[in-house]
């Protein structure tokens, strides 16, 4: 592909991202895309075949972001707590990319990679219980989506956060959010 | 109000209910709402205004319903925690309407009755904390919001969910549930 059509591709996945983000998948508009990219419409059918697939490739590249920048660290699931809170703060349009996703696609649900990527974190977490590294009051699959809920708790798209708290205060949690993690992974009585 | 007028009101806020858990409240269709309720357009309007305000109808009717059903024991966390998972299983448009509401409000965020019950439950967490029911590790507000993080984790509209989870197989992670606010409020060292 060459350079301009890369650029292209880049303007495109960035306008869509910003509208994707702020209005999901039905309530996004191409036109303004392609309005935003200032890119003709049809290259948004060309390069992606729609506004469905566009949405697949914002999904994608936002996952595949969060996956490089987050690594997994089943021995010390409090520090990783604190690292994807800190990344899911510093990136807002991520979680609600995926809340979106999760209300507008029942059905699928969830992107193939971040399946196997759940699926991949579960299977680290059962050795490391295996291991002894982890207590096994929770299955690793529990433990897993518990350390999720618990990140996310606070973040902007969460159903449950107390409103308008500003990203500062946010970052205030992440204490708590790691304590929090700490208390699940810690082999009590 | 006539018996007639209640009737009406009624049909028309339960296709409400069904039309924005579906589609959110920009992707809401009061055409959509007015033919399955079998009501004239018009009277949507006349009764509650627009759509906007007959989504706060929805979301206010669910949020009174909600709070009437699972009453808040401070001292017993852990069976709120599942008594609140049973509901929010049992119905399922009460999380997807608070999600809409964050993702689609993000200024105003949330309800006032959530709001102000979410003030009310920090409080009485924070008086159990004095009173030495509740260990203090966490913040009142941090415990409640990370409860409710633990207690909606694994219901099909949060972003961290393993995808097409059954409804059977959701009530399995109740006991898992329980058991991670019980590890919360624990006092360990």
């Amino acid at each position: 592909m060459s350079r301009d059509a890369e650029a292209t591709k880049a303007r495109l996945l960035e306008a869509a991202t910003d509208e994707f983000a702020a209005h999901g998948i039905a309530g996004a508009r191409v036109d303004r895309i392609s309005a935003v990219a200032r890119v003709n419409k049809s290259m948004i059918y060309a390069y992606f075949g729609g506004k469905d697939a566009l949405f697949d490739a914002v999904m994608n590249a936002h996952v595949t972001r969060l996956l490089d920048s987050v690594p997994f660290t089943p021995a010390d699931l409090p520090g990783y707590a604190g690292r994807l809170f800190d990344y899911l703060l510093a990136n807002p349009h991520q979680l609600r990319l995926a809340t979106w996703y999760r209300l507008e696609r029942p059905v699928t649900g969830i992107p193939t990679e971040v399946r196997t990527s759940l699926f991949d974190k579960s299977a680290a977490i059962a050795q490391a219980q295996r291991a002894g590294i982890l207590p096994s009051t929770l299955t690793a699959e529990d433990l897993l989506v518990f350390l999720l809920g618990l990140v996310t708790a606070w973040l902007p798209s969460s159903p449950n956060a107390v409103p308008n708290v500003a990203a500062d205060q946010l970052a205030e949690h992440r204490g708590a959010v790691v304590v929090a993690v700490r208390l699940l992974v810690h082999s009590g009585p």
